[in-house]
């Protein structure tokens, strides 16, 4: 039995591609394996607050010394961190925005991205201090560029901070596999566009049957 | 006369390196020509509101269409890209959370990079139809990192989607040229970052005295 968690980051409701084509991977995955758990992670509709000087206070404080105002500060994040912990696979629909992600999903990295929770700081590790505490996990992205020529060699490579950054947090919360479709084109309009979205919707019964392959023969 | 624009993007106040590097920044600055006006925005201690579909909705309705919500959705946005518009340097002091951007500062980039005020779109300059409203600014991005080598051949360079990200974003606000001195090695908190600290505080007079004459000199 596989549990998925599925964070949701776009603004739009209805009109989000993302969330038209991580919404196909979820029922494509729940078709291939029926008993699946999902967990949803709405961040775009309800966007974790953005971290103040007193969360990274609490956060920084050893658990065993945190005062109950600091536990509940924390009590968000706690939350977010148990539904990772539960995932074995993180699907997470995004759209691009400004070359990136949306403000709501980086608040919710830098909400699960907590030292002795989902990394451990040690010097002795020298000069790569950091590990993740959870392991084995795997991540698919599913994402709308309204423009294109983001992905290795394209055009604007060097512009994408989106699935790049997401990769670079991913590696602290204990993905160690990751996949990626997206949907280019969008505010083109044209037949590229057209093209772009059924190749991402072709793809994700393809990359479904994969991942859950995988999870059975395991 | 000089208009700057200081944005700052720490959650933490008085302990934050970042902070300390952008005020810096400000005095000198102010020592070199007295008569700048500052414009201050702190993001990090208030966050602009992260975006909803209403805002989105809004900001690509004609605005002789806006209703009078709409345009009440967009009041904060107007005000935080007039303060662009007068600004002739944008000055950023902004930690590195997870990599990249705090959330708060990729809010105010998603409040702020907005069609038809900051960027126009047309189809008619074919794959690459954005081009900036405004032009001729300058941007320092003051920033602190808790670990090393993120700049050009550095061992992390591939993971830093900070400045890179700010770059991306900061051309869509009319930036042309751009200046970053950062402090890293602070999670080591060893002699390394004691002098990180020191010459990236030495940086800052040479750099404003490199800008302040330029525009003088204009």
């Amino acid at each position: 039995m596989t549990t998925l968690l599925h964070v949701t980051a776009s603004a739009r409701k209805d009109r989000s591609l993302s969330r038209q084509l991580s919404n196909a991977f979820i029922d494509a995955w729940m078709r291939v394996e029926p008993t699946s758990i999902i967990i949803s992670r709405d961040v775009g509709a309800n966007p974790p607050p953005i971290i103040t000087e007193e969360w990274i206070a609490a956060a920084f404080t050893p658990d065993a010394d945190q005062t109950p105002a600091q536990r509940e500060t924390l009590r968000l994040s706690d939350e977010l961190i148990d539904e990772i912990d539960q995932a074995d696979v993180i699907v997470i629909g995004t759209p691009m925005y400004n070359y990136g992600m949306p403000a709501a999903l980086k608040s919710w990295f830098d909400k699960v991205i907590r030292v002795r929770k989902t990394f451990t700081f040690d010097l002795a590790r020298g000069d790569f201090p950091l590990e993740p505490v959870m392991s084995g996990k795997k991540l698919v992205i599913l994402s709308s560029h309204g423009e294109f020529g983001f992905g290795p060699g394209g055009v604007r490579e060097k512009m994408n901070h989106l699935e790049t950054h997401i990769l670079t947090c991913a590696h602290y919360l204990g993905v160690e596999e990751s996949h990626s479709i997206s949907i280019s084109y969008q505010e083109f309009g044209d037949g590229r566009h057209e093209a772009s979205v059924a190749d991402a919707f072709a793809a994700v019964p393809a990359l479904v049957e994969q991942l859950a392959l995988a999870r059975s023969a395991a």
